[in-house]
């Protein structure tokens, strides 16, 4: 097989496995399951793939990546850097919403990946408040914040939001009104902004 | 039986329960575990408690008061709404951390609590809600807050500080060194301050 073909190879299984997870959970989908959708031999995934729980993780970072490139374009807009903090958070809790909403069970891989932890969900944290501090030290360098460090505003920023991105929070706090995504983000703008202590 | 004597026995009930809970966690207690303790019949328990479900609440119920009592304390104490404040969200944090750490079968009531959504946990936050609603009032009268919505600011400060507050949040953030509880203070006092927009 050529290299070219292994990569398509690979990302059938991913693309396949996401379909199944949608349809009937990522912990009744089974390898045999998608090999069989593939007609190919469950030998054959695991050429590609050590363990399910390598095709759990490949699913789940593939939408993560979707949501931080999606971030990633608001944060390289121009524009204030405050308008582009609102809309990177108001992205991130439709994002996770939809998947809420229309797609539970594809839901419940990261309320998963969330409880135990899994590697792609800390890799994702960190693109964040990458993207977040980049935002932020925009601001700072613009007079439009107080001056300070990027790196921890973005993580207190993030923090502050968890209510609105924590696939299991989101839940939890489905049926208070309040604070809504807007009321949160005025609430971090303020500490953010020049005249702030 | 005398209603002091009924009053008694009630407390008797949620104080064994307690014990037990701390021992064996509060799904391994049954009502026949409780009654043998107090020498009674589990019919005599069932006199003052419909349900086991019930006493588990009234277990929660009771804790969560201490922490409710102990944070009204430090409401009424004299001295500026940002000291109380930062007083406040550290005496929840350290309460609830202590028992995350000692007592980690107990612990494991308040993560079921917080997943099933048992109206203890309402009345809690509301009354939470009511205390720093309060502390905020007082600073946003006395000139140390900008003037607003103090019920709405008190929902802000407790959503962004949900990370040290919220029993199985708790956990899984415990190995991020940052945000630390008084990074997260000093955030929102720099959103409430007078000079914030």
């Amino acid at each position: 097989m050529s290299a070219h073909k292994e990569v398509d190879t690979h990302l059938n299984i991913v693309e396949v496995a996401e379909r199944l997870f949608r349809q009937i959970g990522f912990q009744k989908t089974t390898v045999a399951d998608i090999a069989r959708e593939l007609q190919m031999s469950p030998a054959n995934v695991y050429r590609f793939f050590a363990a399910k729980a390598e095709i759990n993780e490949a699913v789940g970072r593939r939408i993560l990546r979707e949501i931080e490139d999606s971030v990633g374009e608001i944060a390289r807009l121009p524009g204030p850097a405050s308008k582009k903090l609102r809309n990177v958070i108001v992205s991130i809790e439709k994002l996770n919403a939809q998947r809420f909403m229309s797609d539970r069970k594809l839901h419940e891989l990261f309320e998963t990946a969330y409880d135990e932890n899994w590697p792609i969900m800390r890799e994702h944290f960190d693109a964040m408040d990458k993207t977040l501090a980049q935002i932020i030290g925009q601001g700072m360098a613009g007079g439009e914040f107080r001056p300070g460090d990027a790196g921890l505003a973005a993580i207190l920023v993030r923090s502050a939001c968890i209510r609105f991105c924590h696939p299991r929070l989101m839940v939890e706090c489905a049926q208070d009104p309040e604070p809504t995504v807007d009321q949160m983000i005025d609430f971090c703008l303020a500490a953010l902004k020049v005249g702030s202590a």
